[in-house]
């Protein structure tokens, strides 16, 4: 009987008359894509044999046989020795043979107390701690990378832009600074998820608790996780993670495609404020003068990917009932689709961070154009008396008669300068100026290259801890 | 020139050489839904001036005028009679335009040092803080109910379902608690969602911070935000949080969405697991004998709403270049609806819990069909020892000797029991009860009754701090 | 009796022993949104009224009366002196009252043979069918604007990109005709979809058919529908056809949201490829010079309300078994809102068609930018003999030189472009002109002015029918 | 100089200055997903060549040879031979330069007059083309397995249900019909979305068209599209018609999710109303009695991903400015994927439907509670010239009566019946009969037998065609 695992089947056949379909099987199969939860997979049946074993449940010389033969799996799996079947239908059964092909009645031994309900549930959240320790890592990488970037250019200046349109100067390393803060928050929901990702399902067994004296806490303990699941219900139907994860991983991309878009905007040629090195740029099969910035561009695309299998996840979790339903076996590939597409994107911006050149003339002259110091003149006024409505009235029309000159507000005189307000002077001619308007917004969270080093500072201190 | 705003196009239209098409305005307006931020619009605006007062910005004068008009505004407000105006297109220039005609020059003055870029993001701020409050106050509500109902079922039994089979004999009570969990950690999302829409955007001006000496944390403290964002251009242009507050609020619809299948599954004739109080009820303008679970049926529908609304605004973020643009005005009807979506929702599900009529009989009699202590049997064997696997075996081909014959395991001799297993004693028949199978599953989480005690104590506590 | 629908729920209530909560009314009511099919839900009343007086199932007085009362309420509400009340839950009840309170008996006679679920059904059939119809004629209107454009500019050169990088000549009429054709497609395929809603579910009744000897097809001839639904349950429970036009429908949004972002990029001053008229412009509340194009950014951002508004319906059908369940009254809202959306935006975007101005000297000077004939040169080479991959090579040689001297293709002296190809002559300065470059494009679909002019021709032919 | 492609990189690689990066080689590259249109892109290529020849573009030679390496190439993929290099990017590249190997030259000359941009849309096309042509094969033998077991259950009553509560009666054939009528319109949409598949993208080169004198009509009939796309920038960028295509098997899955929900339902054993074949159904690893409806429950759950990627699709297309940009490149794994999932699930579910077991008796004992006939009585009563509303409102009395008397409305005598309205007679109790009532909606799309019949037939006819 101890090959009774050998097809997959066998694990609940003997209730039925007839084998699955081949069709069916592979339908229904998961292995060749949940063999990746393999080693969590292993270190979850551990530590439930470890507790099994305290507990006076199995035997220590169960015990010590499922961990000889664990070993030789681990080993197996590693040299890529191990014998995926598809009969054998999942990752978990496809473990389990094996172990009792290694050391016969231990084997068989292992699942008591427990069910692939619970196990595999056990299985995703250990894997998924393991991911989001990974991209804690590598959003730290990116963001120090982009310090970097906003240090060296803490007093560059280009125009900011809403709508498109020039707005006032700002600096460069500024703007970077404001996709640090958006990787920060990236940052603390990645952690929060965590939280909630790090607790321990095990023990909820098919869906009701066993009825064997088990330790819940004691297993909790050995895999690191920070509580148990409350209700063996919601144990293993729970999915609440995975889906919370996919939407802080679509921020994580919505910020990335940001980015993106305007990595692409500064080095198309009518706006040349950057260029990115050859390494991460590809060419064209029928234009030979081409250099395209296929990586943002890629990065872009993927946002809708994580989306979309944020809108999988949702989707497959509406209306079901308690507790497990096969639909459950659909949340993987979207979710370890997810990992790969943040984890690869992180890496690569990380990397291309350090290979963006800044162009700090193409950014100067569009910042001298588009009245970009108008504000400036505006707040002007107001500092000599004018209320801001009215002030913002006069500086429009001042613009006004720019755009028909096709000359820039510093190219007017004095004395028309005030012909539309008296109150200006001989002192405006210094807000006009770019350097003058960037030193200006000097307060917390302001371009001001003074702040810009602050705030420069500050996230190496945070990311320091 | 008092009345420059009388037309919003006014706030800018000096530079303009024609006046906005109607049907732009219609298009581009939005104080048709805006108006909703009217109070922390003005709680903004009176924390930004009495700012401005406190750093000799504006005169002490001009902050006692603008609080004088604030209050009249806002008791026109609440009243129904403040003029909501098209032409001024959104819910900041017709309130500032009713302040300057109330109180003149200090009207105008109010827009010193800050934009209408960063002003919304305030008030959207103030708005969600408030909205999320609420949302935690009507999910505790909302367990309370279900801790009650859970506590009156502690004992009652039920056949746990998988794959929509009986799988195992489990508690109401626990079942339950299962939702309760759920919205447990719907609560510590809000909550984590709160710290980062908690935080202070006003002071980034249009994008860059402006040049008058502002002081942020004093108007952070005054608002009650725990921190100021950091970075000008993050500050105007960041979503995150209505983005989070949304994915955040799909998961709570889809907890319910989960209950609402199985209420509509249980008060199905041929379930007949519980009724619901009339009042929550309607029927049919055909069928006379209709009564129909409209309240769950259509909260289960309204999950495809929160869901569509965090793929709006996802799309909206997408590859949008810094800082501002006017895609942004399109993230408040989503996240309205959002808010309205989840507080009716929560609290007709409050109300409704408490008039779900339980009906043990037909709970039972579920049970005691489709072999739910099957599983209790193999733990019987397992514990006399024989290995699990084998365990499973010898029970399955039990089973598959009782659906041929058509009856329960109970049914079966000792002597027809012991012909699956040499193992089995007169003292099975115990195990095969539905009592002692739900009282075995007597551990943290486990559905025992007793277990479902401390669990309910577990969670008043909880929802006391 | 005859007040027996003065509240809603009589049409149901004698079953129920609690009347409906108030908060339940609320949460259930559809009349504020659903209103919008009064005419078409009395539309359908008469087509049904009609059809029943022909069968003799209802007598000739009866059908006269409540054609009267009809005629009168469809004043009422055309006046705006139709009051609807929440306790009568939806348009069908508030019409059905008062058509009983106006005709008596006749009144309570109208829904013989038929429910609220196909009569629903029906209405949004009408509805929809009407709105496809206003759509069709909009996407007529924008293809006839873009036209006219594309006529005026069919020599107009502008570089094409592709990955935002300058690609090959082309001309602005050219670009213009890519809208046209997916503005074709978009009409094609609402009129595919309009042929799936113009089927009939009236007879379906509440989800089997009726007793009474009803005439369907007779129903559907008077309503202009092509077809009858073929089957009862589906009759009642299909909303495939509100699926379809959103998905439609957000591939009209994505392709606005393409022009969108072009208009957005192209208006921005570093590229200044075009203007858009005033009158589709806003400005800053802080930035006194800014004119913003916010109806391009504004219908961007709309892409998502509608990709949300598809992601609902699709949730909301997700998983419900047959036949009709509460959920679908969510349907009409993201239906509702999806059609003014496409509406509203295909409106603004055939009046601002007209209001763009085209730059050609930004357009040319960015054309001569970026070795946009690169291609024309390997061209060359291929046709003098040289295998294409060959000639691409030497040709990517020429650029690398040309990029470190930072010069134009055409700035090389033939003996220079020599070096790179012995093939090269003296008559290869005319394929690294702009005009020839486009003019050599010449075959079907090629951007040359005298395919465009033979592409709008194609098109004009097209609209006419 | 042949081996000149031996990395994919060298086919632009000469304008650069360092090779890309082996990370971003990784990211960028699509051979192994793409290389699934391995046939399509040959196909392609051998049409491209033969119109070359043709068109005097290329020798008769050079066509010979491209013929007789792409055989070659064929068999090597057909055999598993062919090696795929992720050096050289995409599957495009991959060929051309074993092309290039085989048959030099000539292989180089492949390229003229196009581009990868539309090289990949015209293999895309391609791909669909053959993809749809499959699905609509297995829906339509999804329809004759469904109209197979309505015919063998024409007669078969169970209850309807709208709302889970038992409506009228109706046949389970009928209900089957119901179903096929849904895949009657996917079949519908999908030959829609055909005909805008079908169209030539190949000839608009990079964006542009080409300078040589193609004829895209001759390559148009050799592949058997039936159009051209007439417009070269549309023609590279549109990916409309894989939106459109996910978005038609969005609803083949929400009409299987719609199937499987009811039979997982069905399924349950309170229901009881069928059984799957044991060959669709799976075990438990814990609970030996368990018999899970796998198929069904694993359909309903692919519903998310296909929905996912149609979010995907649409998040990739939203703002793209024209022409060809690298985003586009993640089309294609979530268009494979859709492909693969509808095909499977149908295919498995056309198996599947021979595999039910129908339960007449549990349906019918089903249909006898719950008033089912209730409908029948008001209609009888409105026969007898009680108007609708009054006729309702009787009938409702009368089933509170029996609701409070645990009985159905047939074990009410004449007398006791007579008491809810003296129009009731002796003849009132043919028309409480299942059979009666069932047999009543004797109209087009009504659940009488007869109707049914009918049905079957014209669903065969049209499946014929």
């Amino acid at each position: 009987m101890t090959a009774q695992l050998s097809k997959k089947s066998e694990a609940w056949s003997a209730r039925f008359s007839e084998p699955v379909s081949d069709l069916v099987k592979r339908y229904t199969a998961s292995v060749f894509f949940d063999k990746r939860l393999a080693h969590a997979d292993i270190q979850g049946s551990l530590a439930h044999a470890e507790m099994l074993a305290h507990q006076g449940i199995i035997s220590a010389q169960d015990h010590a046989d499922i961990q000889r033969g664990m070993a030789q799996i681990l080993t197996e799996i590693d040299a890529g020795r191990f014998e995926w079947l598809l009969d054998l239908e999942d990752v978990h059964l496809n473990i389990e043979k094996r172990l009792t092909e290694l050391v016969g009645d231990a084997g068989k031994r292992l699942h008591t107390g427990r069910s692939r309900n619970d196990q595999v549930a056990t299985d995703i959240r250990l894997y998924m701690r393991s991911a989001i320790d990974d991209i804690l890592a590598l959003l730290r990488d990116l963001r120090l990378a982009l310090v970097d970037l906003a240090e060296a250019n803490a007093d560059t200046i280009l125009p900011g832009f809403t709508h498109m349109q020039v707005a006032q100067p700002i600096t460069f390393g500024h703007h970077m600074l404001a996709y640090v803060e958006m990787f920060n928050r990236d940052a603390e929901r990645m952690a929060d998820c965590r939280r909630r990702v790090n607790r321990l399902p095990l023990g909820a067994a098919a869906l009701a608790g066993t009825t064997f004296p088990i330790d819940r806490e004691r297993v909790a303990k050995t895999l690191g996780f920070e509580d148990v699941c409350h209700n063996s219900l919601d144990a293993v139907s729970d999915r609440d993670f995975a889906i919370e994860f996919c939407a802080a991983a679509a921020l994580v991309m919505t910020h990335v495609s940001r980015m993106s878009e305007e990595l692409v905007i500064w080095m198309s040629p009518r706006v040349g404020f950057i260029d990115i090195a050859d390494r991460f740029c590809t060419g064209s099969s029928i234009m030979p003068q081409k250099k395209n910035p296929d990586v943002p561009e890629l990065a872009r695309g993927k946002t809708g990917r994580v989306n979309g299998h944020l809108v999988s996840l949702l989707t497959l979790m509406k209306g079901q009932p308690l507790a497990y339903n096969k639909d459950n076996q659909e949340d993987k590939e979207p979710l370890f689709d997810t990992v790969d597409t943040v984890v690869d994107t992180l890496r690569i911006f990380a990397d291309m961070a350090t290979g963006i050149s800044v162009k700090p003339d193409a950014m100067r002259a569009a910042a001298l154009q588009g009245y970009a110091t108008a504000t400036d003149l505006a707040d002007y006024l107001v500092k000599k008396g004018l209320p801001f409505r009215d002030a913002h009235e006069a500086v429009a029309l001042a613009v006004r008669a720019c755009v028909d000159r096709q000359c820039d507000l510093s190219d007017l005189s004095l004395d028309e300068l005030r012909g539309f307000s008296p109150l200006i002077e001989a002192d405006v001619f210094s807000v006009l100026t770019l350097e003058g308007s960037v030193a200006a917004r000097n307060h917390l969270g302001g371009t001001a290259p003074q702040q810009v080093r602050a705030a420069i500072e500050r996230v190496r201190k945070l990311l320091q801890d």
